[in-house]
This record gives C-alpha cells, structure tokens and sequence, in this order.
C-alpha cells in the first residue's frame, strides 16, 4: 500500500472502518428521506426524546413528522442539543459556533433545518466547504503552494497545516461567494487577483473522529498567484502562511502537523497538476476514486412513509 | 435532474440499474479473489465448462483451482471463447480482436490470466484506458477542443465524437507509453509538442450495453496545444478532426452522435478547467462522485477457500 493510498484511509476512516452497517449506526430521515447517519451513543441520546426523534421497525431515526416545517424542526433540535450541551453529553459541543448549518437531502435540495455547525457530526449530516489551492510558478521555487497554518485558537485542529483559504458553507451563501469572502478575510487576496480563481471540482470523503461523523465535500477552487504577491491573514484564523515547493507538500501532508481533512483537497490539486501520475502512484485510479467516494449515492434510505411537507 | 447528470447516469447505466447484485450477476474470482461480474447469460454459458469454471454454494463463479498459471488458465479461456466465437453466443466476440486483456485483481497487481479484448465485457472485467484532451486557447474561438469523429470501419461505436486521442491499455504497455503511443498514431503529434502532455488523473464509470459489462477507467491527460496545430490521423482509426469552442462541447457531448463512453472524459475536463462549476450545476458534487465511481471497492469480494497461487 502506498503513501498515498494510507492517507487515503486515513481520512475515508469511516468509509473502510466497516461500521457503516445498521448494527453500528443508523440511518437518520427527515421528511421521509436521509439526511444523516448516527452512532449508537447519539441514537440512545435521542431515543430519550420521542417527541423529536422516532425509530421505526426497520432502526431508521426519523424527527417526529408531527414537526412540519423548517422553523419548528429547527428550534426543537436546537432545544435537545442545548440540552445534551449543558449535560456535557457530547465532546463536539464543547465547540459550539453560534453559526448554523442548513441540512437538506442534497445539496440543491431545499432546507429542511439548521442546526449549530458543531452538531451536525452528531448526525453524520454531510457538510459542505470550499478550498482555494493558492499557487505560484515561482522563479526560483519551482510550482510552489501557498500554505496556512491555523490560529491555535480554532475550534478544530489549531495549528495543522492546512490550505491556503478554506470555510465552511454557511446558511445563506453561495458556494462561489463563500469561496471569495473567505479569500479576503483569511488571505487578504485582492479583487484584481481573485478575478483568476477558477473552479476545479470537489473531492468528497468520510472521516471519523472521536468528535462524530464527517461525510464531507469540498469545492475546490485553484488561485494562481504573481510569483510576488504574500497572503496575510486579515481575521485571526491564520497563524502564518508559508510558500512551500510541491515537492516538499507532497512530504508535509503525511506529517502529524497537516490538518487530515484538508488532505483530500491537496491531493487533488498535485493529482490535477500532473505531481501526482501513474509513475508514482500504480494505484492512481483507486486514489482518485477515494477522494470522490459516493457520499450522496450512501445517503439513499427513505422511509415507507409518504413524505411528510418540507416547508 | 440536470442534463450532465441525466448524461452521468447514461454512462454510469450498470451501476443505477439495481442489477448490481447477486440474483442478477455473480462475482468472478480468479485466485480467490474477485476480478470481475457476471450476468446470467454468460453464467449459464461458463457452467457447460465445469473444468474451467466452478460454482461455489454462495453463488461466486471461480476459475478452476486446478488451474495454477497464468500460461494454463490463459490458454483455457482462450479455449472456451473460441467455441463460444464459433456458436455465435454472445455479440461482442463478433468483434474479436486479436488483442490480448491482461485481467488483475487491482490496476498494480500481478496478472492472473489474458483474454481477448473483446470477451472482457463478457466477465465484467474492469478495463483500463488512456484519453487526451488536446485544447487549444484559440484567438477567435475561445478555449477549444480538438475532437475526433471515429473511423466507421471501427469495430465499436463507429462514426462516433470522441475525444482527441483514446486507445485501451494492452498487455506490454505502461500508461504512458500508450498515451504517447496512441498520440502518435491517432494525431500526428509530434515529440516536442507532446512534451506538455500532463497527466490530470483518472475517471471510472460502470456502462452496460447489449455487448455486455464495462467498469472503465480511463487515465486521462491534458494537452495544450498551439492554435496553429492540426492533428492529423496516421492509423485508419479516425475520420476526421475538428476544433469544437468548448460551449459547443456542452452541446455536442448530449447528441447521440457523441460516444457515451467518452463523455466522463470530456466532463472530467470541463469540470476541471471550470466550466461546468456550481453556477451552470447545482449538484456539482454529486457530478464529480459519478465520473469516480468506486470500482475497484465494488470488487471486493473473496472466496473462503485460500487463493491459490497466482504465477
């Protein structure tokens, strides 16, 4: 097995644990249709309110059908997981945002709640962000990739290595606005310069932590960069940025001071670019297919039910 | 359902059709491990043969254990092909090509047996390509794609859009050597041109037709070329050449006159150099996870016998 391929698992960790079973999880339904996955130790949480949460014959977790709209879903979900919170039930609401993440049963599907961003790990709801690869030809360097490392103050992964801008989608943002307020608020790229970001496509994994469930896809975008132009960070997020030659990113992603998640995403910019072929990877298609692995084809249980309303 | 999706479930057909399952088809295992899928027409077909194909109690279809070497297993299947080529059992074997499949359990791994192209639909066994996109930044037309119409003396879809350059990997050639082989013949491009040949990774896919079964993975590269170059066919294999503006791509690619098999490439592309992006597709992610589908985990079967050995 090759580097590569490791890292690979490494981040698709629930994807090849062989957990993602009805034994091991079950499927969480709103409306009729999936919308999450959830572990044993959350099912039993819920199970402990049936007036939000109902399972049926066949184990599949579905909020109550008698909450019937968008608002109602969303502040009854908010009330258990403030609940849960205060009981200190779950180590992933030890980070709540204050910042809500609309769950919907795909991504161009409308809305059928929010919940605060630390919770949706709960529910193995899929969460989506963008990536901007920023790069430069540079002189001397060769094809370097500008690289951030976190604040120590994130909520999540303080200090890895990560990409040079990356941001969750939030509730009412689009994907390509997201990418160009997190491109001025992390990296301070000027308008002139993000005239050039180009849209690249997703990568789309499964990882696991001790948090909960990351069903994740990332819009990826690419940045070229003038060979003179330095990203500094304009919100605290970002400890420093650092230029680093392809050559040695292709060594830093498998340190312990690389941000796993954003693994994916680096991987398919050197695989796009030509770093990464079949000369040194044999088992190329196999890495490509694992940072595209089909998160919305998983989701597919509905219930017997007829749908309940999705207003 | 968008027109690129309504396109990725066409030339993903096998993997949507729910016939991905034991009742329909049977795993292929060769060493105890699975290479491929068959459909019951061929099954039937493989039982005539209990020396060289036997059933197991839960229903895999294995080569014969007492055939231990690539040489003897080969020559058996080659065997059995020719009587089934005679009988005129199975369409696709019409178009023999007396062009050996090397057939593997992963695209790194040691061959198990050989078999005629044409037959490999027939066990489902997954094949492997290489494809160029040749583009062009042209002063008039914008960014363009050279594509090719395939000859109509081809044995498989003739008179077909395809993309510039594409030809199967086959036994004795690297990725590559068959790219730059293939660049050659079909194009007439010449050596310092294919110097900016650069490899921009891979796409799988599962089409099914009245042929049989194709999980396809192309290798796919990227080939800039200057907006005075004319390809030129060397080998018979193609009609003829034409520099399409990518806008009338996105048209051309849902015609029936387009191969459907070459469109992951095609989309891979557009895709990639952002012109199909979350704009002109809301479900962008879900597009991306169809051009990389995950064929080589939905070959995951083994049989509880210990494999025999594989030289």
């Amino acid at each position: 097995m090759s580097k590569f391929m490791n890292l690979a698992r490494k981040f698709n960790c629930f994807y090849f644990n062989g957990k993602c079973d009805l034994q091991h999880c079950r499927p969480f339904l709103v409306c009729g249709k999936q919308v999450g996955v959830m572990q044993a130790r959350v099912v039993e949480a819920a199970c402990r309110h049936p007036d939000v949460f109902q399972m049926d014959s066949s184990g599949m977790i579905s909020m109550h059908p008698s909450l019937t709209t968008y608002e109602e879903r969303s502040a009854r979900i908010n009330h258990v997981l403030s609940q849960w919170k205060e009981e200190r039930l779950f180590v992933t609401l030890k980070g709540w945002r204050n910042e809500c993440y609309e769950v919907r049963t795909g991504f161009a599907d409308p809305p059928l709640l929010k919940m605060d961003r630390s919770a949706a790990c709960l529910f193995g709801v899929r969460q989506y962000g963008v990536e901007i690869n920023g790069y430069t030809r540079h002189p001397q360097l060769g094809m370097s990739l500008w690289l951030q490392r976190r604040a120590l103050s994130k909520p999540t992964w303080p200090g890895k290595w990560d990409n040079m801008v990356a941001g969750g989608l939030s509730v009412g943002h689009s994907v390509l606005d997201t990418a160009l307020k997190e491109a001025e608020e992390e990296a301070s790229i000027p308008a002139h310069l993000l005239a050039n970001l180009r849209s690249a496509g997703s990568v789309s994994f499964y990882f696991e932590s001790e948090r909960g469930l990351f069903p994740n896809t990332e819009f990826v975008y690419d940045l070229e960069l003038p060979a003179d132009f330095v990203p500094h960070n304009s919100d605290g997020e970002v400890d420093i940025f650092e230029l680093v030659p392809v050559n040695q990113v292709m060594e830093r992603i498998f340190t312990p001071e690389y941000k796993t998640t954003s693994c994916p995403t680096t991987l398919d910019f050197l695989i796009r670019h030509g770093f990464i072929n079949s000369d040194n990877e044999p088992r190329l298609p196999e890495l490509v297919e694992l940072l595209h692995i089909p998160l919305h084809y998983l989701y597919s249980q509905s219930s017997s039910q007829s749908p309940i309303s999705s207003n």
